[in-house]
């Protein structure tokens, strides 16, 4: 039917509102459709529950009988921290369901389909599948690689520079561009910085939009060296925003103790292998897959240098989104990405752009990986 | 009257036509018009002449008889390689001339008014005064201050890289980019580039356009060392387009004999002092002063990092055109500007954008000076 499309655009609409606040489960839109009529609609709350159906079901009430369901991602089978959505589904008297994409989920993964149609309702899968793809592309990620979906946000001069010889970077982007940063963390589980970025700017990486109080936002801390200050905002504000120190194996329980006491968590990764060049910093891979294991399906990497070209090199950048100042900051200035080792053009990590946009003075531009 | 200043924006859009083709003049646009009707139209032709006005009047013929003229700037009153365009309109018996801007040019500046008005003629003065003299800034440059408008041209990946550490830089940019720098080049009388960007690319310069014969472009190379190889394409082709050669005085006669023997003009220009930290190099004043000189009134500047960087550091980029390929090259690229001494974020040189569009997969954006 032609409006089976347009209801499940909407409930991709609703899904959407989760992103960012949904890990370790996904964002999922459900849409209940009566008689033409939508009797209820509901999305994945923040924390990962109550989930969109029970929501969409809950407000249809006794109108969910004999109606469709529209759902983004097949609805779960399982007992987790809520009783399964099938359940609900079957319970409420829903007489066909249709779902845009199979749930990868082992513990999922065609057993709702499976429960449903068992309970003599009809079921369809596929509807705009890719797009519900798209959406969850952290959650897949993360079930299917171990991996989460990981962007990376630089703002630079236009020769690329990030602050002056003398490490002065606010601000080099406007006030347009740092409230669009905050839109971004939004719709991001974590966002991750190096130490070096701790360093020079002392962020607190909150996510603070206009009218709302501010965000409850994962901050990670990429610390091979244990260098943050233990006064650093984000450990001194890690009682009120989760914070994590991802560092090397081997620090004396003495180096660990300020931040522990702060309330920052503390994640053992394994270190890249001493080399004469270097080395001996955190494998960016273990990085993305310690985040992942502890649920995060959505990274957002804010720099610096070392930690851009370290994603870069390792080919982790998904989604690139680029902030671009009019000025020009010349060479003694701060790269905005580190030695990546590319020896031929050809070599350079490339991306495709997906979109471009004025931003007050700046421009943004938004990759994906080619 | 309504209709003056639609016939004064037809005339401004045929002087555009002549931007880079007519130095050391002008670019003139006009329109001739009688009882409503146009009867004749003209621009500036290639190499300044035949003039705008005795184009629009020889299309006239005796049409041009008690009509209006519109010009976008003052009509010549002295006798240079053509006759004045004043009595050009006087013996043709038009009856009233409309005007966007005076011409500041001494010989000229209210005596092409007055010699019109002493005949009859009903002159008016100033409509749509800013787009003339935004039109033909580099003219009105080189008249009132002895320099040409310079614009800044530079492509180079979103961390600002122009080449890998080897010195591969083609391409960084598509096809779609170098054909918009042919359409640039098109528009500005000469292209300035560094010696290091002549050895690094050996580029031609030369402006083809999809369809049209290479048109002519002045080529300038700032090369105060006689880096230049005498094999260089810029040089070997010297006598197929104009080509000069900027350096500073003291070279043997033999050293300059290879590139006077292919046909380039080799122009003495004053160096920087030496100091501790290097100088003498060539003084971007100086060097534009020299092509104004000349008669030079739109100067392209292609790079490379040091010649931008001189140019940025002197405050001399009138304009900036960037290319950003959709690619980050890392630290050990080539920086697309040089040293420019920025101690503090707010000394470093800022821009106003103008326009931002996607150029193929790169995106071009365009800057005037704050």
């Amino acid at each position: 039917m032609p409006d089976d499309a347009a209801h499940m655009r909407a409930a991709l609409q609703l899904a959407a509102r989760g992103l960012g606040n949904t890990w370790p489960n996904p964002a999922v839109g459900c849409v209940l459709v009566k008689d033409g009529q939508v009797v209820g609609r509901g999305w994945t709350q923040p924390g990962g529950r109550p989930h969109a159906e029970t929501q969409a079901l809950g407000r249809a009430g006794e109108a969910a009988r004999g109606a469709t369901a529209y759902v983004t991602l097949e609805p779960c089978s399982h007992h987790g921290r809520t009783p399964p959505c099938c359940d609900a589904l079957i319970q409420a008297g829903v007489s066909r369901v249709v779902v845009a994409l199979r749930d990868p989920d082992a513990r999922v993964d065609g057993r709702g389909f499976a429960r449903l149609r068992a309970a003599g309702i009809t079921v369809e899968e596929g509807l705009l599948g890719p797009e519900a793809a798209a959406l969850n592309a952290g959650f897949i990620r993360r079930i299917t690689q171990g991996l989460p979906l990981v962007t990376l946000k630089l703002a630079a001069t236009l020769d690329g520079r990030i602050a002056t010889q003398a490490g002065e970077s606010r601000w080099i982007t406007g006030p347009e561009s740092r409230r669009a940063v905050h839109a971004l963390r939004a719709r991001h589980d974590a966002v991750l910085v190096g130490s070096g970025t701790v360093l020079a700017d002392d962020p607190d990486l909150t996510c603070r939009i206009a009218g709302m109080d501010p965000v409850p936002m994962l901050r990670v801390i990429a610390d091979a060296r244990l260098r943050t200050p233990p006064t650093a905002r984000l450990v001194r504000e890690a009682g009120r925003h989760p914070t994590w120190l991802l560092t090397g194996a081997g620090h004396r329980p003495s180096a660990l103790a300020p931040y522990i006491g702060a309330g920052v968590e503390v994640v053992t990764i394994r270190r890249a292998p001493k080399t004469a060049e270097g080395g001996g910093g955190l494998l960016p891979r273990a990085m993305l897959a310690a985040l992942a294991a502890r649920g995060v399906t959505r990274v957002l990497a804010e720099g610096g240098a070392g930690l851009a070209a370290g994603l870069l090199r390792a080919g982790l950048v998904d989604r690139l989104v680029w902030f671009h100042a009019p000025g020009v900051m010349g060479a003694e200035g701060w790269p905005s990405a580190g030695p990546l080792g590319v020896a031929a053009l050809a070599a350079m990590p490339r991306f495709r752009r997906v979109a471009t946009e004025a931003v007050g003075e700046d421009v943004m531009s938004e990759f994906v990986k080619e």
